[in-house]
């Protein structure tokens, strides 16, 4: 079979790779999580970020409960080809907890992990039971 | 033992956790590499982003041989607590290659990984056998 760009990225012995997906206007970082093969033909087929759940072990459309889509703008890999990076549209919030970027919390010169910015959802309404 | 920032990380089974380094006042994102619980502490302490090296299996100073340091700025970690976002101040290149960042190759419409940007520095110069 003739190897194509997917072919070039170095998936991992569990067949994943990180995935950076970051605002593609501001270049905030939004979150980070995995790709498969088929999660990465799926985010550039439907312009749609798709993640592989490592717990859940399946596919997944990031938003498909809360609405919260990234709407991809360019694929990028790395020079080892062993990570990507999204830029997308961010829809909502990125992070389950509420935050736009799953980046929220900041080491202060206190050494203690310190909250920034404000929940812009509450994620009791978003992910309904 | 008292808990302190470092333990609120999560590390993998091997002990590392990803980190992406991101250029604190443009926000490219620069490179994605691995730390284990020492080049944490490490990093927060120099001032100068430390990793572990999977391949070398010992843990390194970004810009030991190039002299392309990254020093940080800020420290962040996610919702799980299993990715780090550091922002630094980026001297040289971060890509071993010669550009500044390790994601030089975005998917283009013929769905072909297209170089961007301009080499900063030859690397047979930089990095001396």
């Amino acid at each position: 079979m003739k190897k194509t760009w997917v072919d070039e990225i170095k998936f991992d012995s569990n067949g994943l790779v990180p995935a950076i997906i970051q605002d593609f206007k501001t270049g905030q970082v939004l979150m980070v999580a995995y790709m498969n093969r088929e999660a990465v033909l799926k985010t550039l087929s439907t312009k749609k970020a798709h993640f592989y759940s490592r717990s859940r072990q399946k596919l997944w459309l990031k938003g498909e409960s809360s609405g919260h889509v990234q709407k991809v703008k360019s694929i990028s890999f790395d020079c080892d080809g062993d990570a990507i990076l999204v830029k997308a549209q961010q829809i909502g919030g990125a992070c389950h907890t509420g935050y736009r970027t799953c980046f929220y919390r900041v080491l202060d010169s206190k050494k203690k992990w310190k909250e920034t910015g404000k929940k812009l959802f509450d994620p009791d309404k978003v992910y309904k039971k």
